[in-house]
């Protein structure tokens, strides 16, 4: 099955646009965990059977994993082999780079982990995407405005009457089918995200944004205007508890999420 | 000694502007090694011994590793620990992301890898590259306008009368010292190359794009008008042979385009 109709599957089956983020950090862990690597590995294990019949995704955040060199790296790939396989995806690597550069990064990605989807960085242009988009089985999504404060930078910059991020939806629409191709749409930009459902009515988006980062859920789904997506939440949800009981809370706030996002989603 | 410091002076102790791209492919190694991973550590150890008193700095390409895995990461780990401390590196990652996403990845580059540099993708704006920024004895090298086609797609869009490159570099000018804060220009825009050289007389440029992706010798350094800058050649140098005397062929490749820059840096 390619990765757009796994997508869609679970989406289904689970009810739910929820994606959680498995950004583990050693310094947040619970409280009766032992600080270190090995921690990371069972308290991501410990979330994913907590979420795994809420969430439609779990998002994996490379840098969190990088950090710890070889063994985060080790760590990054038994996470993605304990992912059940009907559960969707997203290496969050925010990679790109020149043609013959971005080809191993896609094969790290879509080959060594095994990963339905990775984010990619489109400012270094066409060749810099296309060797992600040779995998027509599988799904990119291409940063088009961030959640962060550093989006108002050059994201929004004006060229030609359209703010950068409309050129690099624009350009980028006619490298791939939109099964192939999504965008990241970030919760702190509500107004971008309702013009860019209506420009886009079938690509899927990828929502940062929510929780700790402050985008607003009503809003977004909204804006979202009952189109394909995934809206994603790490912080908010893997810490809900630095208690014993970290797995009820992880699954309870999971459920709080999943099911704000479907009652707006009308 | 810091990165700066440290650049400066084997430059002028190997009386060189040129760094190595250290981008290993297991198809192209020479034809009597085994294609396999510890190949190529002994590939990248015969580079080094070959040249390591004619250029001023190695750069790393975090996806020739990253896409063998654990053992890649391995491998990437061991290249730069096969490093003569006094040689200039750059981990070319092209990393940045959300703010604590960015510091994990600057742990990564910095800490882990213990490199020198790291080459930052500007997208995401001030909050994803101040993280590295805060390693005040390291430099960053921040994507303004690369070597590659794709660089025309979206680099180049002007916006208030001045295109997006020149956007990144008079924004992130203000973000750091010159000794901390370099850019990549590619060397497949000479006239850029000489504006920004007028404009950022103190900054280190790395220059990539020279050989195989066809920028050429004279017109940069001409361009480049005496600045501090860091030349970068990979494919051209590494794979000079693919027979028993590479590492005699990669030696003189690299005396050849050290010599080449210097012929034309007056």
């Amino acid at each position: 099955m390619n990765a757009y109709d796994k997508l869609s599957r679970i989406q289904k089956l689970n009810n739910s646009m929820l994606c959680v983020g498995l950004d583990p950090d050693i310094g947040r862990l619970p409280k009766h965990m032992e600080p270190n690597l090995s921690s990371i590995l069972d308290f991501n294990h410990v979330v994913i059977e907590a979420t795994k019949d809420i969430v439609c995704s779990y998002k994996i955040n490379f840098a969190f994993y990088e950090q710890y060199g070889v063994e985060g790296f080790e760590i990054l790939k038994a996470t993605f082999d304990m992912i059940p396989d009907y559960i969707f995806t997203i290496a969050d690597a925010k990679r790109g780079d020149i043609g013959n550069t971005s080809k191993a990064y896609a094969k790290s990605s879509f080959e060594y982990f095994n990963a339905d989807s990775v984010t990619v960085n489109p400012y270094m242009g066409h060749d810099s995407v296309l060797p992600f988009l040779e995998y027509t089985d599988k799904m990119i999504f291409l940063l088009a405005i961030t959640s962060n404060n550093g989006s108002l930078d050059f994201q929004r910059l004006v060229s030609d009457k359209k703010p950068i991020y409309k050129h690099v939806i624009e350009k980028s629409k006619a490298w791939a089918d939109p099964k192939n191709l999504g965008y990241v749409i970030g919760a702190t930009h509500p107004d971008v995200l309702k013009q860019i459902r209506n420009f886009l009515p079938a690509n899927y988006l990828l929502i940062p944004g929510i929780g700790v980062q402050g985008g607003s859920v009503e809003e977004t789904i909204k804006a979202n205007n009952k189109g394909p997506a995934v809206v994603n939440v790490s912080r908010s949800v893997i810490y809900a508890s630095h208690g014993l009981d970290y797995d009820i809370q992880v699954r309870e706030k999971a459920l709080f999420y999943k099911n704000s996002f479907n009652e707006f989603n009308y």
